[in-house]
């Protein structure tokens, strides 16, 4: 059970020569995922040596282009290099259309199947679960349909015990799977071994809440309640929060008041607007409120053990 | 009468970590121009510091996402910075639908006009001309339908010969219109001072040939003869002769071939397949069938005066 987050890009859109728009590579549990795929995510990703192939799911928060214009060009080289293996693809209604047809247009041939799934709902809803991982949509609000995405990996079963164990020289590795099981143990000697000696309780599951754009949503809070990890937009400063209203963005004291109303164990701010020449000033401005505060940069990774 | 050439990238579609697609910013004649528009072009001009607003006509290659990924992001930047300047886009057929496509699902909202003019010849043509540029087609041969673009600069009218006139106080301001327009000068005295003593030559005009992608094409020779640059994809090395015929691309010796028959005054190679660690042999394998051969790559200037 471990969470590792590269961050890809975590500015606003306007172009600058060192500014990379939204993309995260996030391994949860043995999953590899993207988050979000701005232009030049494909170029990030050779950067930072993340696998192609790994990818099997994507999950775009909302069709502005700094969160989606990279998408086509990423697909497009997976073609190139062969890819067979099938791609999922997580965003709000009409990333499907723009997707294809511009895949036909340069007329990019894939061998691998693309998989969409729109989204249209306004209320949470659960998108993917296998036996590792569950991705759940957390509704934001910005200025076109937007979500949030819950990534939460699940329950682990019990672990073995093994120092304790040792003390028996009469179990052996045919029984570990009835201990793991929660089964108490007969030994020869009829002896009963209660399960709570032999094991130690599940990891706790990890989860990572990603969250942008938005502005300040209260309402989200109960979701993320306690999330080991939130990403949080925090495009402007308390000094600009007029123009955060305006623009449906958020300012970097609202995301340290999410992160300290969900409680959670440590935020992460990014999407920062260009007028801005010094991030670490939304650091110090969110450490007032919540002081587990990072600011994501191109190239940081954030885990959790 | 000048050229700067601006390289922005000059790379084959796989991503590298240190590749750019192709893209070029050309000043020719003062005027302002992109050509082909990758992936990653729009940070890439604000990385060499290229104005966004100058730029007046871009023109489009083919529909290979590595000559076209870019363009969609960077008119949706051109409308966040307000732009009001009227855009005229030229390439193949399909580039119109699937650009307003993209600015409509990312509601990308331009004050500006976007004038598409969309291309299906497959004889050359003169698609823009004003008082001080023309540009033509030059049709290649590629997978898809490719043209490249031939920028020549407009007869400049005569100088004047500032030193002879300077022998002359009866010639004042007022009489050089007439002299630029080539006309004789009767002096006050009744002596008739011949224009070709108070005059220069014009400045012979600049022209600039981009050709990529093709393969290789010996009957574009007429079109760009003697032209001051040449700039000529050369994806492979002879060594991969056969897969340069294979994907319709030429080798660096096939580029040398075409700037040695058209007689050109410099060649630039560019579209070096990821294969090729070193760039520096496409120089060496194109400098023995012609000389004044120089490699592209991302930043480097071109100039003609």
């Amino acid at each position: 059970m471990s969470l590792k987050l590269t961050i890809l890009g975590c500015h606003s859109a306007t172009p600058r020569a060192n500014a990379h728009p939204t993309s995260q590579y996030l391994e949860i549990n043995n999953r590899h995922f993207l988050i979000d795929c701005g232009e030049g995510t494909q170029r990030q990703m050779r950067h930072y040596k993340i696998g192609f192939t790994k990818i099997t799911h994507i999950f775009i928060s909302h069709l502005h282009g700094d969160h989606f214009y990279g998408l086509v060009g990423l697909l497009s080289t997976f073609g190139i290099l062969s890819r067979e293996k099938e791609l999922h693809i997580y965003g709000p209604k009409g990333i499907k259309e723009v997707t294809l047809l511009s895949l036909k247009t340069s007329q990019s041939h894939a061998k691998y199947k693309m998989v969409f799934h729109e989204l249209v709902s306004k209320e949470s809803e659960v998108i993917f679960e296998d036996e590792k991982v569950s991705v759940s949509t957390i509704p934001l609000r910005h200025r076109v349909y937007t979500n949030g995405y819950l990534f939460t990996e699940k329950e682990s079963s019990l672990k073995l015990h093994m120092e304790n164990i040792a003390n028996y020289e009469e179990i052996d590795r045919a029984d570990y799977l009835n201990i793991k099981a929660g089964k108490d143990i007969l030994l020869p000697s009829g002896e009963v071994i209660l399960n709570s000696e032999l094991t130690l309780p599940p990891t706790k599951p990890i989860r990572y809440a990603f969250c942008s754009d938005t502005t300040y949503k209260p309402d989200i809070v109960p979701q993320i309640k306690n999330a080991d990890l939130l990403y949080h937009e925090a495009t402007f400063l308390s000094d600009r929060e007029d123009l955060a209203i305006k623009t449906k963005h958020s300012t970097a004291k609202q995301a340290a008041q999410i992160a300290k109303e969900a409680n959670v164990k440590q935020l992460v701010l990014g999407h920062y607007s260009g007028r801005y020449k010094e991030i670490s000033a939304f650091k110090t401005e969110a450490t007032k409120v919540f002081k587990n505060t990072d600011v994501a940069e191109a190239g940081k990774v954030f885990t959790v053990n």
